[in-house]
């Protein structure tokens, strides 16, 4: 069984500054690897105005999700309030979505979406 | 007539732990079926660090839509402020989208995604 | 130039049944023709407990845009606090998304997805 | 490598009028451009009850990702409150999402769709 695809481009990325309440503004790319193999991501960063960090390794195990937050990516060092876009390379076929907790006003808001599959 | 795809997968599942107001946090996959024949679904549910939930029976009915909220797959007892991932099969094509409504501070917040359709 | 598909999905139509503040909450469809000719829709709305109702006319005209309230679609009289599902048909292609308004508590929140494209 | 698609089409854009706290309402464009040539935009706004206005061009250099507010496109002149709608042509093969932050009400709420990709 091989389900969703190699290579995921997420271009809306943006972790907000500020937080109220009791959530923190975060964001995080959720990961679904149905395989019997484990998934071994390759997670890039681009930036707007510098080179990409590339290639920060994380592993899903075979038939279980993983939610990682951005901000828990420590290679990439993405700073609040600055745009930024992601890359997922997986060895197996994976399906990936980006989700946006934003906590700037009071009341939380969310957004997420499908993130763009490379067909390949 | 046969519109949708038979696998539909979702990585991010979460229902929020908290509720404000009138509105309770969840989440539903929201399933419509244009053909003239019964679609008959299997929901599995992944976590992060236990076997997945497999094959909870769900049926919809020719030319109808149903809303799910996930509380309601009683097999799977999704624990709240866990992430979770969903996979859909269904027995005809259809099209399956997921929503989350979050409540946990004062006034309410949205969240969708159409699932991922793994064609075959 | 042809650009989009015939047949659009939405399996979560959801009008809320309150608003608070300035903005009502409501769910529109968003269309766009950048074709030469004019769109001819042909919109139905499914249910989860009666039949559907089919073939509602709407005109986009050629390289326009135009967002629907589905509360305007007078045919389908679609009560707040039901959850219905769309399905679009273009007499060209089209791109449809959905989005809903959701003021049930105080502050308002969105959401939005792409509709599901039946390539044909 | 040739990630993505070179033309994007979004139904939904709406700035809406009002703002309130920290946060003003906007309206934007993200792209990412993986390749290692320059993606040259042109980015064509439409309406529903005037001619579009097409080809504002924009550049996002090799490898990086741009947040473009919709606002900012001065030749499209797009006025708060009206419904429009975007297609985004790239010399090469790039990633297209479009988010809203509305801060109509007190507290901001946030939605985001990946753009439709048109496969050629």
């Amino acid at each position: 069984m091989s389900e969703g695809a190699r290579v995921w481009l997420v271009p809306d990325g943006y972790i907000p500054k500020e937080s109220s309440g009791s959530q923190e503004s975060h964001e995080a790319i959720c990961v679904l690897n149905t395989s019997g193999e484990e998934a071994r991501l390759r997670i890039s960063v681009y930036f707007e105005d510098r080179e990409p960090v590339k290639d920060i390794g994380v592993v899903v195990p075979p038939e279980r999700t993983r939610h990682i937050r951005t901000e828990s990516l420590d290679e990439a060092e993405i700073p609040r309030g600055v745009p930024y876009a992601l890359r997922v390379e997986s060895s197996v076929p994976v399906v990936v979505q980006c989700s946006r907790m934003d906590t700037t006003q009071a009341a939380l808001s969310l957004m997420t979406a499908m993130a763009y599959p490379v067909e390949r």
